[in-house]
């Protein structure tokens, strides 16, 4: 009885986490998908949720983060800063140890997400120590499953040890990183997993932001060659 | 290099999936929510598949299985006959032997599906063949994540071992069974397995289609009512 009152109440919030969302997005995603991705992402956090009174709340973040990763890929919101995925298999340890730390190192110039094969039903409290001993604060992060929408708004993907699970899309730049599980390690274990993950991640950031560079510079010499094409008289054929 | 290829390939029959889709729900489904049924059915098949090169055509079954419940969840699709939808925590035994059970016993006067809150990569070849005894395949069957459509689009809801996974909805029956899990059972412990889920099946049939005739008879009696009603002089008030 308790438990079905509970679930009304979390249909009462989904509804409205909808509904907001529907028009935040409106004119960009379509009302049923939206609403669709709100139920799924509370379906899919509550089959391995340790706390269910907590999933309505965090299926709203999901769902949000979600249909901005839609919007970013069908080009209707820009990618103001490069989009990097992390992607290991429970979202546990790896992924989240390098999503906090590359969102430290990288601050604004990077958007960051991550996603698990097979979802845990929280971080490992051993990893949220570590991590929170350099200043990263993984308690507000939860496991969340791998959807093709993340998979489609990233730049980068990085997988770590989930395999086959990720698919792939033209145009991305697909990294697999191999690193011990957490999850099989005491805390001077998970430190060192820390220290290769941040190697790592000194290199990518580099990487992306050359690469960024590479890009702007590209753009503002097309853009140039535009202006000053526009300035000559159209080519009629062969002189 | 291959996979990349085969990905590519993968993409197309997505597309191809979703276009074939969204003309079959023409006016039900909006198209983009049939897209993204698609992809995302792809994306969760993807994350624990054995065999990769055979998610494409599994997503395609997967996804129309599932319009077909948000269809019938809104109303746009009638359901001939009641929908029961087994729940277990692979999807890989108890729900999938439930579910062929059941299709035999009942015949074309249930409509059953299955589903699992952390899907495993196969079905148990031992369950697989404790059933082909009994003249149930389950060779075309596949682990499938549980989703909200499927959960709305049922009139009753067995979930087997996992915990509070399920969303729950208004209007539907909701029983919980225990049963010993196949994966940690020789033969002779599946068989018994099979045997206890029959019991509870026959008893379930019965419950259902007396529940279905006792609608149907609601219902006459309703259509008579109000034939009858409208046969009279109208009411206009006390007499």
């Amino acid at each position: 009885m308790t438990r079905a009152l509970g679930l009304n109440d979390a249909r009462a919030v989904l509804h409205r986490s909808a509904e907001r969302l529907a028009t935040r997005y409106e004119g960009i995603v379509n009302e049923e998908t939206v609403e669709r991705v709100v139920f799924e992402s509370y379906t899919a956090l509550m089959r391995t949720a340790k706390v269910p009174a907590h999933v309505p709340s965090l299926a709203y973040r999901f769902a949000q983060d979600r249909l901005l990763a839609l919007a970013q890929s069908k080009g209707a919101i820009p990618k103001a800063v490069p989009e990097v995925l992390f992607v290991c298999v429970q979202n546990s340890g790896r992924s989240q140890m390098a999503a906090g730390m590359l969102r430290k190192l990288a601050g604004d110039r990077v958007h960051v997400r991550s996603a698990g094969s097979e979802p845990g039903d929280s971080i490992h409290p051993e990893v949220v120590q570590v991590m929170a001993a350099d200043g990263i604060d993984l308690t507000e992060e939860f496991p969340k499953p791998l959807t093709d929408d993340v998979v489609r708004a990233a730049d980068a993907v990085i997988t770590m040890g989930c395999g086959e699970a990720c698919p792939i899309y033209p145009g991305m730049r697909y990294l697999d990183w191999h690193l011990d599980d957490p999850a099989e390690l005491d805390l001077d274990g998970i430190r060192r997993v820390r220290d290769e993950i941040r190697a790592h991640l000194e290199q990518l950031l580099d990487e992306i932001l050359r690469r960024r560079r590479g890009q702007v510079r590209d753009h503002r010499e097309g853009a140039r060659a535009m202006r000053e094409d526009r300035g000559r008289p159209p080519n009629r054929g062969a002189p």
